[in-house]
């Protein structure tokens, strides 16, 4: 019997691309800021693809979404506050509210209309958003951090890739201001691309969050359907390290456990070489 | 200015592709066991392809090279004689001959072309073959290994994927003379596919070489031209454990670190419950 | 904005392939037969696609559907019984009633779910199938022809590929027993791939209808979205010439007239070589 | 025997691409003009492309060779003085000189590098070139036309797509030029693209050349490797007609034979009324 012949493809740079065998389209929308598109996968299940750019997938986003967050959240030691910038499908939200310690998690995302594609055709990813401890946004969260000084515990800022909408996302200013919006013992983390293809923005990061956080720290995940499937992730932190930390302290991972909390800082050699020079 | 529009396209299984944009052709051969290609591309410079599926590219060889040969030659205290089967572009061997313990490393590739093709393309990958205590033999690895009982300290198995010419190389069979072919305290490890796509295979190997050798271990790192861009490799030893290495004993690494060696044992929650059932 | 990069791609061989970027998926079944889908494209409107193979889009279709049906309509003086073998989307129905002389016509498809999707996705191609004149059985074209003879004056072949269910459409005993379903007048026509690629089963095709009618022709006319665009249809008849139409009987037609008639029938040398070979 | 999964994608619009499977690159080569690769697919033998566009190729070269050139040379009763203003790679030239009334066969390429692409490797087509009768000028068509006034019987337009440097030839005053360089009986035509998908450009053409010969004409011919397989050409004629050729002057044409001509000359019902509103 025939195959469907209809692929989804990433061109993930000019020189790289990845394709998804597609069963069938389930939405498709220019939202004010971005289009929006749901595939249904035959590798992945559904797809979630922003501006022509994969955002998750039903099989692999178990991995972005609790490596974004737990990393950090475990290195606070009692995490109440939580702040979540972009993330509008709610999958960075449904691990944070996994912590026993939150008593508050805010979601400001700037396109509402990803908040509703994800309730709609990802409810498993959106799940968290509706439990009474989250407070959905739809703002501008680079203003909304401004707007919120000395609040959180912890600030996860998951935004799409370094262009568009997300570019102030990744600039020395709105890590300061990460910076004041968390209280005096506060940590955050900021999705920073891979370091096979996105060396300079990598360095860049770093060095702002560097210059920004007395504690910095890059850390790794495997993601198959990012560019690569080596994704890196920044850490800037007030106090806390995140080799101190000693237990899991939520259950029902797929991906992160104690082990892998301190994998995932250990860095390849060219990696380690990129953040120190 | 347009670019070319040439692309090599794996189709990494039935729903799942990666591309590659290509600059040129640098060689195509039918050789008596498979079809070779060269290519050069623009992400990830020259790329050996073996019937179809990429084996290597100039930018990324080193992680897999690195990975499948010193986590195990690090577990074992003092490898002196080491074989590698499969692995005709000489990458594996490479890294082997790093090791200051090493006298003696046997390659045994049942295919010349692969030697000749990878020494003419790929000389920074081929050059380890030419030093004095490397014996490249153009043999089955099968029967070679069958035909040399304790024999060797480290066996290291860098075959195609378990179709074709590699199926016996993923045998219960192969383990149990590869075990044979090893010293009272030899150690062997072997390339196993995606812990994303290839859960069967993984569960297979791992059974097989759980009830071969002693010791077995699964382990983990980013090969971003291989299929999710998580590979895993399956170690089998008769004495030494991955986990008592202390020190780094080779130099001029890219991936490979002390900490590195440790977090690829580190296995995400998914992969541990994968190999653990 | 970026473009959604959704394709459906057929492999018109193993080495020639057409792209459509897709809007999104109207339908995918596997019917008994085959599999069909339909899908909006950007270029060509919707388009049907059965077992991985373009059948008809809304922008090109009236030139396969005009061609099939108006060159041998019109080469018979008086059709008033046509029989459609195949055609289950309704498009060569559609043109054959818009002939003022066809009394009743017959559409013999085997594939009743072909019929339901035109009738849901393509109104204005399964226009005709509502006509009073109109009888759709769904039935085994070829035993249907068998069945009756000495009934038809015109017979029309809108046959998918010659591999699957329609290879026996490709046949010497078939084309005989069209000859007996017509009258003693009667004239069929067939669909027969295209002179770039397919120039066996033309030369076969050809020699059968040869061997079968007293008078035989191949034409010709431009189809977009079949492989090389250049689409060869094979007539048979017992006694008129197609040579000898004079005037267009139908109107509203947007790719026939009479001059392109006449053109149809004129082969580029190497046409000609090939069915006089 | 897995096959090579090398292919050149065309994108002929947005939305529609057309896939050749590629055996090797043979050049690659970024001139002052454009880009000029050359490849070997397995579906048309050799194939020429200049800035990403499909240009010739082995297998069809002869349909567009033949039917820009024979067509209005056949529409002259004498040509004797012949200018091809782009058509760097021969294959124009080379039917021209089949003309036994040719005395003289300027070509006028701006780019160089063309011919001596064509003359390496594709030696068929270039072959012509050699010619005593022959003038290969790099130059500027467009100048070179402005400054030949009443020169030329027959003038040959065989220009990229209208887009860099081709695009001063698909303008009115060019084409007023063109008519300049003509003798008092001349003949002019131009490839114009496809009807299927250049609806504006064709109409802006004719509307031009309308306004600037007393007699123009568009016609057609089945060009596989451009795009929808449909191209077509467009003549302007001071004296004589195409309607009014009676034999084929010239021998061992694939494509072009007196029945062709007047074919090509008949246009589909949609491409009549898009020349005529």
């Amino acid at each position: 019997m025939p195959q469907s012949n209809l692929w989804f493809t990433e061109l993930q740079n000019e020189n790289l691309s990845i394709g998804l065998r597609i069963e069938k389209t389930l939405h498709s929308e220019v939202t004010p800021y971005q289009t929006l598109d749901v595939y249904e996968t035959k590798q992945y299940g559904r797809l979630l693809v922003l501006d022509g750019c994969v955002m998750t997938t039903d099989k692999d986003e178990f991995v972005y979404h609790e490596m974004l967050s737990h990393v950090p959240m475990h290195t606070h030691p009692n995490p109440k506050n939580v702040l979540v910038v972009g993330g509008g499908d709610g999958g960075i939200i449904r691990e944070v509210i996994k912590h026993p310690s939150v008593e508050r998690a805010v979601l400001a995302e700037i396109d509402g209309a990803v908040v509703e594609a994800s309730k709609k055709y990802f409810p498993q990813i959106a799940a968290g958003l509706s439990d009474p401890r989250v407070d959905v946004q739809i703002v501008d969260g680079i203003k909304y951090v401004e707007d919120h000084p000395d609040t959180f515990d912890v600030i996860l800022i998951d935004s799409t890739d370094p262009i568009g909408p997300a570019v102030g996302l990744f600039s020395k200013k709105f890590y300061e201001s990460v910076f004041r919006a968390l209280k005096s013992d506060g940590v955050m983390a900021a999705q920073t691309e891979s370091p096979f293809v996105n060396q300079e923005l990598i360095q860049n990061v770093m060095r702002d969050v560097r210059g920004t956080f007395p504690i910095s720290q890059l850390y790794l995940a495997h993601v198959p359907t990012y560019p690569t499937g080596m994704w890196s992730f920044t850490m800037g932190s007030k106090v806390h390290r995140p080799q101190d930390v000693q237990t899991c302290r939520v259950q029902n991972t797929r991906y992160y456990n104690a082990q892998v909390h301190h994998a995932s800082l250990a860095l390849p050699q060219f990696v380690k070489e990129l953040v120190e020079s």
